[in-house]
């Protein structure tokens, strides 16, 4: 096992890159480059980088020259042959051949697209545009490697043994977690932290101790990498991209509203069973499942990401009864700001009523909160996203004001379109 | 730097004996034996095993072959060239050559005499007979063998990650109490822990965090071993063994009362300075002082080793001030049954009357209280002692009456010949 102390303190990284795999990324992305591979193929997306947390100066945190290094290091990754292996041989969601001889032909052959990086003030501007497969890429892995900059620019500063209780106390804390989670019933939960970890090693320490501490209870990880390592289930099904630019590339209103139904149609041609996923909140979940066509109803569950969890579940079953479905078959998959008490609680309240599972993302992977001083560790809420698609600027709504983007006129556009009124504000931690 | 909780998981120890040099033993083990060579050679003692946890059944969690084979180890063990030159070149309390050609020649050539071991119930009757300056050096590596083996057998049926996080948990609790000491004007502390430590890795990253947590605080260690490799200072004076062995070897009650200053005469002799230090609490502090010589009142410091340290060091201080010395000259050691809160305290009670140092053991080096189900890696008190001289059987009374050892009416004679009266007791704990 990596003394992930010793590591840090070592090296300081020179040896150990952020990203070091092209499949050191979420699977739902390889599933999603997949369908837009045949898709979309030639649709022009932009990605940026958005820090919601303007608190974090990342730009006087983080070295530019650094963070160039190692934006740089992936664009020289290619996909190595086990790992093309794998993602040939294996067998995902129970499937062989998940992913075709054309997209992995293609896969094989590509390398990240450039980057533009530009200082604005205190904050880094980072986009990447080109072919919505190609750029689509670059999502986790910039930021992971913005969140572990980030976190090495506070960890540069500790000493040895310092270091070392820094990861004694991460250790026992996501140990007590784990302990807390441990023995529900049928409480399932899947490592979702990629995107927002504290470093690579540490997510691959954190699998590792799920793996040991829950048993059958830990459903797997979303990191590819990881997953291939580890030989568990890589979990993933699909994203907000996918109905975002869908809808950017919709030309009259009436398109528009029907956008997010033609992603899942799409998505119902590729897959069947517990990929058959629903993401509902993009334009809000209510609207968005009263209008939903019938064959929706019969996918295996729903995801829910924004919003009052218990209130989206909630929605879920009533919608589902009132199409007929028994809401005990169906899947309810929250993922949004997990941690153990709230899983614990939601596990509680709804496991007699849906199959329940969790996607534990940033406070699985990265939760350094009230370790050091100033808390200058904790996780801080990046996201990067598909701001325009040929074009013309993406919007998301969501279940959470504050989790929207877009321009003004157009959220506007879009709530009336998808009949979304009032709703609640819910603060966005992570 | 070692990954104990790695180590632990993946050798199960084969490769790691629990005492590893003949220098791993307390430094103050050293200098008596060297003062014992030189003044009783040829005196026959035994040392004993004593369990004073009667509810910790040692011979039900220890393998009696895997002590065995730990102590027919230690037995296999000599002096290795780079410890005979660190012992004969090195630099201790400010002196060259604290060891002269003469004990350096024996102690090269020595090899540990034969130890009996039988178990009696759930406990192991474990003794060592011979002459006194080789004995003498059981005690410590005998010790820390059966306090480690007791720890394996726990540490043995816990899981990798268990392990990480056990040692993940033992590391923040330690480093919380160095935190606790750190910045206090003046405050030094030196590791007093080996002969219960945890393991010899513990002990090591334990001194270490000191040194990294505490900087010029850390006085430095009595592990000789760890002093040597890691450039410390190699900390200690003179133990109990010294007057109990004396005093056992009295003809008559004028000889025995007399016994505890020949051995600081003889000591006086040998060393100066730091070395100088009293321990007065063999037969009862306050008789021992009264009754002292007053060169004694000269020497540099008394070590409170039982009954109430406060009160210990009252009763120093009166002593040398009713000997017309100033305190504030004067070291006052505590060295039992210390953990950080207790140490900040007699600190600052202290600290603007007398120096003030710390020799901080069990609680230190092993402190892994409330840490698995049950406690069972709880330390617990367990000694080593001479209990005979020539023959005759040695009497410890201390400063509490828990503490005492010996016959019955040889304790009943040596409270008379020394004038001990009634003694408060106090929970023994490590």
């Amino acid at each position: 096992m990596v003394d992930i102390a010793t590591r840090v303190w070592n090296h300081k990284w020179k040896i150990d890159p952020i990203v070091r795999s092209m499949i050191d990324t979420d699977f739902y992305k390889l599933l999603m480059c997949q369908s837009v591979f045949r898709n979309k193929p030639d649709t022009q997306v932009t990605f940026s980088l958005i820090n919601r947390s303007r608190h974090v100066p990342l730009a006087k945190l983080i070295d530019e020259g650094e963070l160039r290094e190692q934006l740089d290091h992936i664009r020289s990754l290619s996909l190595r042959r086990g790992e093309s292996t794998w993602m040939r041989g294996n067998t995902f969601y129970g499937k062989r051949q998940m992913f075709t001889p054309e997209f992995m032909d293609w896969f094989e052959a590509l390398r990240l697209p450039a980057y533009h990086l530009e200082r604005r003030e205190d904050q880094y501007e980072l986009t990447f545009e080109g072919s919505w497969p190609e750029v689509m890429l670059w999502e986790i892995p910039a930021l992971a490697v913005l969140m572990e900059l980030r976190g090495r620019a506070v960890l540069n500063e500790m000493g040895r043994f310092e270091l070392q209780v820094l990861y004694a106390r991460a250790m026992t804390k996501l140990w007590e977690k784990i302990e807390r989670l441990k023995g529900h019933d049928g409480l399932r939960v899947a490592d979702f932290g990629t995107r927002r970890r504290h470093s690579f090693l540490w997510q691959d320490w954190c699998v590792q101790a799920m793996g040991e501490g829950l048993g059958a209870q830990f459903a797997g990880t979303s990191n590819c990498l990881i997953a291939k390592n580890r030989d568990l289930e890589a979990i993933g099904t699909n994203a907000h991209e996918l109905p975002m630019v869908y809808s950017a590339l919709a030309q009259t209103d009436e398109a528009l509203a029907q956008a997010p139904y033609d992603v899942l149609s799409d998505w119902h041609d590729e897959h069947d069973g517990n990929l058959r996923i629903i993401l509902p909140d993009t334009y809000g979940t209510e609207g968005f499942l009263e209008r939903a066509p019938d064959w929706l109803a019969g996918w295996t569950g729903i995801r829910i990401d924004s919003g009052d969890p218990a209130a989206g579940a909630e929605v879920a079953i009533k919608w589902w009864q009132a199409r007929g479905e028994d809401p005990r078959e169906k899947l309810v998959i929250f993922s949004d700001g997990l941690d153990a008490d709230k899983i614990v609680e939601l596990h509680q309240q709804f496991a007699s009523r849906v199959k329940v599972s969790f996607g534990w993302g940033t406070m699985l992977t990265n939760d350094f909160k009230g370790l050091t001083e100033d808390d200058r560790l904790a996780p801080f809420s990046l996201v990067c996203k598909a701001v325009s698609a040929n074009g013309r600027p993406t919007v998301k709504l969501s279940d959470n004001p504050n989790k929207a983007m877009g321009p003004a006129s157009e959220i506007e556009r879009y709530k009336r379109v998808f009949g979304v009124g009032e709703q609640e504000r819910m603060e966005v931690v992570v």
